[in-house]
């Protein structure tokens, strides 16, 4: 007998705000027989490495009868998302003791076993891994979806020219803060937004972009005023509300918004939401709109993006940031802190180390 | 001597709300001697024949200082729209006694002397119109600006397949009754709103529209519920606003919208303006949404343009509807009326018979 006891992050109840650990998510500790799990052919064993916490997962914890273009989280079953994870048991001959597996479902729990009919759901990326040599963290950040929809999202924009004017909100959260640096190398003027004077400290000095404000100490009007005399040429918005409110006020005509989140009104009704005024805008500018959701637009851009961004991480041009917590028992909190943007580019949750 | 009263229409005072007629523009009267007009080598005379109403002139009544797609009117100036005149002197071989002048930019007076200088901004289309063979006033409904609004708009939209749902906001209007038509023929299920009761029957039994609406009556919400059970794909907006929120909320994955105007807020200050609370299911839902201005999008249409329609209107499947106010004096009725949505079809002015 290897008792093991796994801890996993159950979702109790849906919020109507910000969610709140031990009432919206539970930590549950189940004991596990590692010698005992009768794996069948196909089956294999995982310990999680590292869980990836995104606003997309906020978005999931709704009643289940409201649509969206991700499926509901079910109650009182464990949560879910991205993971690295490393194989400690295996009846799979794909998957391989030692080896990582990523996915984008992956059970928020220590242990997991991955009966045959899931084992589709997992990629190993060994070989990957070991090829780039970057830290495994890496691979759920810039090399994982985040980087993925910022380096697609701006792809998105089309025709980008040198020297235009490029707005992003919420820049150094996980997609933001890549983007930015994706728009700096490929020449732009880059104006990023934030909540917190460390992070605009981050964009200016790390990230090297041409200017960051804080929005909670200078209206994105205000900002836009000074650090965009000329106008924005383009836009991509993780927050919504009043700051695509004012940015369409900044917008030169023709300007290319990419709208990839709109965490200003995750947590909140639909009531409560801010009411943009300025639509018509649209017209006399004559702007050009899209939402977009990563997994439909990337298939073109996939092997541009492993290319670009591996390289522009080995070469010191795209600095990579993360916060990470420790402890799977944690990974509630770090949803909440991150949908308050307490993250610093990506946040991650560190479960346990590798296996030598 | 050959003295005629020309009447002009002055613009006199910036409109806060709707505009009204003495107030913020006024009906003047000129003495203007047809045997001494001093006309110089290029220069020619125009008796007016009908005048164009339309949205946009309303936004062209405000600050000059507020920057827009179209320039301000100046104040104690004649307004300006289409128009289709009939050349009456002429010391310009390109434009002979007789002939028909289009231009969308023509005085509103009942006779206009214009100076070689400004020739260029008239097209001398008497040919174009013998051989088309259809009423002149149709030049400035469904063969003129709107017209091409409305076939440029549904254009853009791009890969149409017959079957898809499209709504059409304000569709009795001079372009909404176009695109209509134009989007029955093309193969779609066609629903249209409008505020008044004769128009929806105009719509259904004259237009031959799927399902058409009395908002006034009946919510959008409550009418794209009833009338399109499997959602929207094609959006051609005409009013902003609430209708605009609505529609997001009906619009199926990947909808696309064409915004062409936004008459709900014309008359309204920025804060009184209705605030569209749901745009971050414009993330969820992948909406691509695109103001246009049809001068810069209509070049690569405009062959199909002339070529469809003429041949839609001589086959009858395309009926042109209009609303004819007959004297330049009720020009300043006919717009604020438009603005109140009291047109069906295309809003005119006839201010003078043609010479035979």
């Amino acid at each position: 007998m290897t008792i093991v006891i796994s801890k996993s992050i159950v979702y109790r109840e849906i919020p109507t705000g910000l969610p709140i650990p031990d009432q919206h998510f539970q930590v549950v500790s189940t004991e596990l027989d590692l010698d005992d799990l009768a794996l069948e052919h196909g089956d294999f064993v995982t310990k999680t490495l590292y869980l990836s916490v995104d606003p997309y997962q906020r978005s999931k914890m709704r009643e289940p009868s409201i649509e969206s273009y991700n499926s509901a989280y079910e109650l009182n079953k464990i949560m879910s998302g991205g993971a690295i994870s490393q194989v400690i048991q295996s009846n799979n001959p794909t998957f391989r003791v030692g080896d990582y597996v990523t996915g984008g479902s992956a059970r928020w729990e220590e242990y997991s076993v991955i009966r045959r009919a899931q084992a589709s759901q997992f990629r190993n990326t060994t070989d990957r891994i070991h090829q780039v040599g970057l830290p495994l963290r890496h691979w759920l950040n810039v090399l994982g979806g985040t980087g993925l929809t910022a380096y697609v999202g701006f792809r998105l924009f089309g025709d980008i020219r040198p020297g235009k004017t490029i707005y992003i909100s919420g820049a150094a959260g996980a997609t933001g803060y890549v983007i930015a640096q994706i728009a700096k190398i490929k020449g732009l003027r880059v104006i990023g937004s934030t909540g917190d004077d460390a992070k605009v400290l981050f964009l200016m000095e790390t990230a090297g972009i041409d200017a960051a404000f804080n929005y909670k100490k200078i209206s994105v009007d205000e900002a836009l005023s000074e650090y965009a005399p000329d106008g924005i040429d383009f836009f991509f918005d993780n927050v919504g509300g009043e700051t695509l409110e004012a940015t369409i006020n900044h917008a030169n005509t023709h300007a290319r918004f990419i709208l990839c989140g709109a965490i200003s009104g995750y947590n909140q009704s639909d009531e409560e939401r801010y009411g943009v005024k300025n639509l018509f805008k649209v017209v006399s500018k004559r702007l050009d709109i899209k939402g977009f959701l990563v997994s439909e637009a990337a298939p073109p851009f996939i092997e541009d993006f492993h290319r670009e961004v591996v390289g522009w991480v080995k070469s010191g041009e795209l600095v990579v940031s993360d916060s990470v917590v420790e402890g799977i028992e944690n990974t509630p909190k770090a949803l909440v802190d991150m949908l308050q943007g307490k993250n610093l580019g990506k946040q991650l949750v560190k479960v346990a180390e590798e296996d030598p």
